[in-house]
């Protein structure tokens, strides 16, 4: 154990006699939050003058301001700001930010995010149970209250499509409800139209859930999908990108996360969701807020907090917004009685708040951990004291000897099955171009906006497979990128315009056991290394943000044209139109794969 | 098993495949519900043309009116009706109504409820654990979905107070929680002063309860109480009676039920309770509704859905007031993915309402069980089908061979310690009264209002404890009047004016081993007999309403100035100020007992 985590606070079950009493006034709390207006997100009202009681980490009471006459309580005088309840995050991949969970915490305390539910089925797909396990692990050592929404849809397709290191089944999914009671739902069922079909290995994953009495969390797009998904007994989700099929989900009884992301992503959905409530007058009862994906830096700027604060400037009131970001998550998880409420007996997970929502100060189970707006020396010890992966973890690039990273130069007239990339990156074109015969690739690459893509399966489990493509409009100048964060299957995707730099690119990824680089003229010139199941750094989040922005940097230099989050997803064969798996170009959505030249 | 349970609708486990193929329409519905309005709980909206498809009973979707096409769908036309989901009642005793679970159900089916949750510390004060078995296999066989809250306090107070045949440990509530799913929380924690005061057993209850995630629910008189009972982990509360202890008990974290009683009963709080929102602006998504207890013959006149209009009337909207009966209990007890609302794969509990939310029409788990307010011949089949109690139920009412009802007649000057009834019943005020010398009992009564009042204890458990007193007020002009109902641990109660119609009655009430009694100039003139438990009668809820109605008629003509219900609480040693138990007159809430003379 860590010297703070969730479980420094004991359970409410052996801790109802020391509450009462200092409820009741016979006995001390540890801790009075003194001069405080109180953010209800029961009663979505801001009440004046209250002050916090706190024992063993836990709220004992809220009192008028001024009950506490004894003496040996710690005071903090919140000088009549705001205490509310700390963020709940409904839905989150910790291995977006590529930092491990006890990493993450910082970034979420920050936030005034004290709880998160997440869906870890990046490393599932590395790294099947053991990988799962390992950050249940390592969100056991964590200053973070972390449950976890168990991964159903590992791999994303099938291995007819792509080569995954995982493969979760029901019997597995099962095991890990039955292991770990912080296992509280099934993660987003993203196979929407083979469940939507009565496919039977979806169903029996739905079933492993349900039979347990877990809900079951979701990831639909297309407003016909609905009914038959909800029908198959999914109670949320967080992909709702517009008012009315936000209304539909809701009248199909399916919980709305709305997702909120950098504004310059295609992820900020919420200020079109909402508007089933603001425009078509639906209550927000059911409605959360959630941040699904951040880059690491982004995690610092654009937290659940920034979130609240988007649901506010779409037209809810602060106490609504607040409510949907904690207590409306706790509730669809069945856990309100624990924590997103500041009722007696909850834990004492308190943020102080400015009168614009933002965060100034954290108290994660009773300690400061955030004072005004910086990590305390308790919270920076906890951080200090991180979990270490095991070593296999650390082991997870296994490449074939000699890999030729592109493909032979037509010598005849071809047509070629591209990917057009486009900002904002998630969906894909299939461009079909014609290549007159030409003397080099560069050519084929000036003349059309062209470079090469390729995927390399990392996971050992094949012969070495290895598929070669082209992407359009990806507007690589020079050199090469490349990941291996290649979702979900996380093999190796490069790109790049000539075969030198590609092999640097994946060298380097070798060496270090996953990572995201810019290779220019032979040179790393950014890398962030990722260690980890090739998913994660096991460095702190303020150092993994400073490598992010230093990539970003290299990455726009070398002309890219959709962000490094935009370039992990090509090879996601779920999305249309055409992706590229280690086993080929996989057209979406009638999931076959097309060679990458066709005679013209 | 019945004809028609909750188990008739199978896991929704079992079924996601076949509904979302219903849903995708590849399958036939097997009933469709068309041309309807949806009264949705989740949006808080009255939806206007659509038509509900159910298969297997449950929702498979709700869908644009003339959505379906196809042939094989039985259908029902609502002609433009509201469909609604059944109605959850978070909080009753069904043996207050005097029937068994089974006979209940066809009250809560004519009234739209199709759950329960039900706390049954009546029976359970009788036969221990055996009695809340009993009445699990009993609402296994009913047509109605009933879920169980644990009685958490039974006996209500001590054996040094009263003599019950039911003492409920921890460990027994453990036990049955471990043994019946259907058992969700635990039941109301009435004994609030000592959950305040930290007591040894109190905790121990709680604990049982915490340590295996159920949740608490809770009874609770007081404003100063509130704080440190919700920092025990008490998360309901049936019991605010005004719109300030509702506000704390909101802000404690504590959902509120609104109990609507009979409007000439004390129990009728809700209107004071809601102006929490109405007057102070509190959000509603943690209020539903309850009816806590209810008399057999008012069941069927008052029930949930009377509640839900009662809620309307206050101020709330019709389909706020409807989610507030339906959804909020569900949420709060952890079920909302079953019931509640209409979304897909939720059981098809659903109820055809007229514009003022009247039931018309009821489907229980997609059976027509109500059709336009008559029962259909397969309810009434399952209801001519009910459970029968073990041997041993029938059996509780064990009295000593001979028994004095009456008290000696003081030879001098004393001070009575008497118990005045006042309506409406519930509170009992200790009046001293200086008795001269006198020849008989009957110039006693005469000059002060006076009438004996008796205990007999009937569980066999002591050495035939009999306590005598005397009634100031009750105004009862002739004969007996008797009870084994005698709240909580439900030993015989007799009010009479005659040592000799006194005995009648208590004969009656063994020879029936168990029922409410009228007795004049010898005769037993009304009679409810309550064959189970010495609670409840064994016929249908329609037969014991006419029982209740004539026992009623022939009270009043005895002149009693305090309803049989009221009666039955005179025992109830936890409501100040004097009560009387088999061991005697009890003073609360000194919790003392006291000697019903004392020299003058």
């Amino acid at each position: 154990m860590g010297t703070l985590t969730r479980f420094s606070v004991k359970p409410l079950s052996t801790m109802t006699q020391r509450l009462a009493g200092v409820a009741s006034g016979r006995a001390e709390p540890d801790l009075v939050i003194r001069d405080a207006r109180v953010l209800s997100t029961y009663s979505e009202r801001v009440l004046p003058g209250r002050e916090v009681w706190v024992s063993g980490g836990r709220i004992a009471a809220v009192k008028p301001a001024g009950s506490y006459r004894g003496s040996s309580a710690k005071t903090y005088d919140a000088k009549g700001g705001i205490i509310a309840p700390g963020l709940v995050d409904p839905h989150i991949h910790i291995e977006s930010s590529m930092v491990t969970a006890c990493a993450y915490a910082e970034a979420a305390l920050l936030n005034g995010t004290t709880t998160i539910f997440c869906d870890s089925h990046e490393i599932g797909n590395v790294m099947d149970v053991a990988g799962i396990e390992a950050m249940l692990e390592d969100a056991r050592r964590a200053p973070l209250s972390i449950f976890l929404t168990v991964p159903s849809t590992v791999p994303a397709t099938s291995p007819q499509l792509e080569t995954a290191g995982g493969d979760l089944t029901a019997e597995k999914i099962g095991a890990l409800f039955d292991k770990w009671p912080e296992a509280l739902a099934l993660g987003e069922k993203m196979d929407f139209v083979q469940v939507a079909m009565g496919d039977e290995r979806s169903h029996a994953i739905l079933a492993a859930a349900l039979q347990r009495g877990r809900p079951v969390s979701g990831h639909v797009y297309g407003r016909e999908f609905v009914s038959a998904y909800a029908a198959s007994g999914v109670t949320d989700t967080h992909e709702a990108i517009d008012r009315d099929i936000a209304d539909d989900l809701l009248e199909a009884g399916i919980w709305l996360f709305l997702r909120g992301g950098p504004p310059t992503t295609p992820w900020h959905s919420l200020p079109q969701a909402i508007r089933t409530v603001t425009e078509l007058g639906a209550s927000h009862k059911r409605i959360a807020v959630c941040t699904d994906d951040r880059d690491a830096d982004d995690l610092l700027t654009f937290g659940l907090d920034w979130v609240v604060r988007e649901a506010v400037a779409a037209g809810m009131s602060p106490q609504e917004a607040w409510a949907m970001g904690s207590l409306h998550g706790a509730t669809r998880f069945g856990v309100e009685g624990e924590i997103g409420g500041m009722g007696g007996g909850r834990r004492a997970d308190l943020v102080l708040l400015d009168d614009s929502l933002k965060p100034l100060s954290t108290w994660y189970g009773g300690e400061l951990v955030v004072d005004d707006r910086k990590i305390t020396p308790q919270l920076d010890a906890a951080l200090s004291d991180r979990y270490r992966y095991p070593d296999a973890a650390y082991r997870t690039v296994k490449l074939p000897r000699q890999v030729k990273l592109t493909p032979d130069l037509p010598t005849e007239k071809v047509v070629a099955n591209t990917i057009r990339t486009e900002l904002p990156g998630i969906t894909l074109g299939h461009e079909k171009i014609t290549l007159e015969p030409a003397n080099d690739w560069q050519t084929h690459f000036d003349r059309h906006g062209l470079c090469f893509v390729t995927v390399v399966e990392r996971h050992g489990k094949s012969a070495g497979n290895v598929a070669h493509g082209l992407l359009s409009n990806f507007t690589l100048k020079r050199g090469a990128v490349a990941s291996s964060v290649g979702h979900d299957s996380h093999n190796i995707i490069i790109a790049g315009v000539n075969e030198a730099d590609m092999q640097v690119a994946l060298e380097a990824i070798e060496k270090t056991q996953g990572g995201v680089c810019v290779v220019v003229d032979g040179a790393v010139t950014a890398m962030v290394e990722l260690p980890i199941a090739g998913l994660l750094s096991d460095k702190r989040v303020t150092a993994v943000a400073d490598e992010v922005k230093a990539l970003k940097k290299e990455w726009e230099a070398a002309g890219c044209s959709i962000p490094y989050m935009g370039f992990n997803l090509i090879p996601l064969s779920v999305i249309p139109e055409i992706r590229i798996t280690d086993k080929g170009l996989v057209l979406v959505p009638q999931m076959e794969i097309v060679a990458p030249f066709e005679p013209a």
